[in-house]
């Protein structure tokens, strides 16, 4: 192992994940693509490769990192493209998503020369997510087409849409209200095409997910409209799948036990500063401790912690749920040492698949 | 000039805030440390050694980038460091400053036997920081002592403290009366030290700062000790001396006209969504847009711009102020291509000092 901080993937819980999805599939005839904008750790593709069909993306980097190194089915969204991406993106992509009738009419011809599907994305007003930054349902939302006249100019130069409004949607009752009521909105749009993505977001590889129940009414929605049913697992592909190990550095008591650790919520878990959350730490035990990160942020807070044991500096904590937007977000604030990235394999060796360094903090600027 | 999006520094404009910190120091006898944190693009170091008295740093690769990059004086400070860096960085520091007493006790001797200068941070409870994410003295901080009897018994040990408690400050006489309360709450303190460094934060090369007054007070202060003066500017060194250019990929209206550019916030200015704060964009002209990032972030904004005449796709867009603490913290969210860095010289002549491209954003993973 390195030295900490670094990044561990247990693969015995990847390929959980996996066989859950690999289940959905095969229930619901729909097809499961991963999202790289949320996990884009090549290392471990070979293990989700068999178990997914493909990948989409939110670039043109992300789209090559699919189609070379996870391969599959590759679909190809972003929220704009520039012309000068354009051909490289296409190809690479089986399918490209265009985020609005704008970008259909600047580039849908030239997608449509080359024989790659097309897609738009349709933005049904209404969403899971409980922040607004992450809302794609905001007021003045970007993302996506909703008026029925706009949609419907665009359907004799599409063969279908993604429909991403779910975020972290644990509770099935509703994700299939909201269904029903996309198929009441835009049902007379959605039998016109081939296929519909209905994006990420659906938390179907957490505990007591009804699998079954989410299978059934993919297939019962995917035969209504005669579609090929697309999801973008994203968090749900590796929830619960990797640890960020850290060790602690410092003890101070200013009012509170705080432990420093050698790492950073803005550098390695920038999610937990953005929406002002709190990591998954270790709760049970007599001994409460802050967590704090070792950058001059005064807010760089992990969360609150509880161990069996009073700390010491050099004892090592794990922070878990450390797979999704961690490793694609990480940066090199306050030149903090960057975590490695490491896999747990099946047999509970853990190896090192890449290092940072110096060299790699210096060169990050010039 | 390469592709949008880049970062462009005015060398004109790094030269004037390089003037009035060489004026600030003859006339105050303060020195003036850059602070990594916040700037650490090395190509224009050049530019900047000669103005300053050299770097501060805030981990083991800051302070080897400002020892092997900047050279002068270079300050070790690190909110904790880890057994295995210790070595390496009194290898590269002339003063360690050590942010706690535990910290001063586990390295203190190793610092001492190596005749390095010995600093430790003091924490005077007070900031003139309006958030509490980034305020040092906010309930229960870990950033520094401030107990008395606790800063007295590290006297032996050390020769000076620091004290960063500015955030941004443009007030001048906040912080003659900030410095004044620290003067009679820490005096006995610092009476017995060879230096004190006042932190970074005093926006004194702001338009219309009262340089000259800064300076008696700074001289005054220093006399009335027998300290050494450092301020360890980071924005008051870069400010106004780089905008983000990026181009229009997209426009749209949902009820509002939005123009989509091919950059980010989270990505490439992550403090504006950190701190829900809006970017320095235009703002003259009948025309209003919302300046959009191309991520899937529903709240990837940068802000209201105006401009004189309609967006075209195409437009290139220059946001203002994009120096400090953007570069140090830019990250491969969504794997949007990363801004180059280029360089504006004194004859108007623009080149690129680094671009990024693919081959960058697979080995930012594994």
């Amino acid at each position: 192992e390195p030295h900490t901080p670094f990044y561990l993937i247990d693969k015995k819980r990847l390929l959980a994940n996996m066989d859950k999805i690999a289940r959905l599939r095969a229930a619901s005839g729909a097809k499961a693509l991963l999202a790289l904008k949320c996990f884009a750790t090549w290392s471990v593709f070979d293990d989700m490769r068999e178990h997914m069909d493909g990948t989409t993306s939110s670039s043109l980097y992300e789209l090559r990192l699919g189609r070379e190194e996870f391969g599959g089915e590759t679909h190809a969204y972003s929220v704009a493209w520039a012309d000068h991406e354009i051909d490289e993106a296409l190809g690479y992509a089986d399918k490209i998503i265009f985020n609005s009738l704008g970008q259909l009419d600047r580039f849908g011809t030239k997608a449509a020369e080359r024989g790659t599907a097309i897609g738009l994305r349709l933005n049904p007003r209404f969403s899971t997510s409980g922040f607004d930054l992450a809302d794609p349902a905001r007021p003045f939302s970007r993302l996506g087409e909703w008026d029925l006249p706009r949609l419907e100019s665009a359907l004799d130069r599409i063969s279908g849409v993604m429909i991403h409004y779910n975020c972290e949607n644990r509770d099935f009752d509703l994700f299939d209200a909201q269904l029903s009521r996309i198929e009441a909105e835009f049902g007379s749009i959605l039998q016109r095409l081939d296929w519909v993505s209905l994006g990420g977001g659906i938390h179907f590889t957490g505990e007591g997910y009804p699998l079954d129940r989410l299978a059934a009414r993919l297939k019962a929605f995917s035969e209504k409209f005669g579609v090929q049913v697309y999801l973008e697992p994203g968090e749900a592909s590796i929830t619960g799948t990797a640890s960020l190990e850290v060790t602690v550095l410092d003890l101070i008591n200013n009012g509170k036990d705080v432990a420093i650790v050698d790492s950073s919520i803005e550098a390695h878990m920038l999610d937990l500063l953005i929406y002002r959350e709190t990591a998954k730490l270790p709760r049970d035990g007599d001994h409460a401790y802050q967590i704090a990160g070792k950058t001059c942020l005064a807010g760089d807070i992990f969360g609150d912690a509880r161990f069996a044991e009073p700390l010491k500096v050099g004892d090592r904590i794990s922070i878990a749920d450390a797979a999704g937007y961690t490793m694609v977000k990480k940066n090199w604030f306050n030149g903090v040492a960057m975590p490695g990235i490491c896999i747990r394999d099946l047999d509970g060796s853990v190896r090192t698949v890449r290092e940072f360094g110096y060299a790699d903090y210096k060169s990050s600027l010039s």
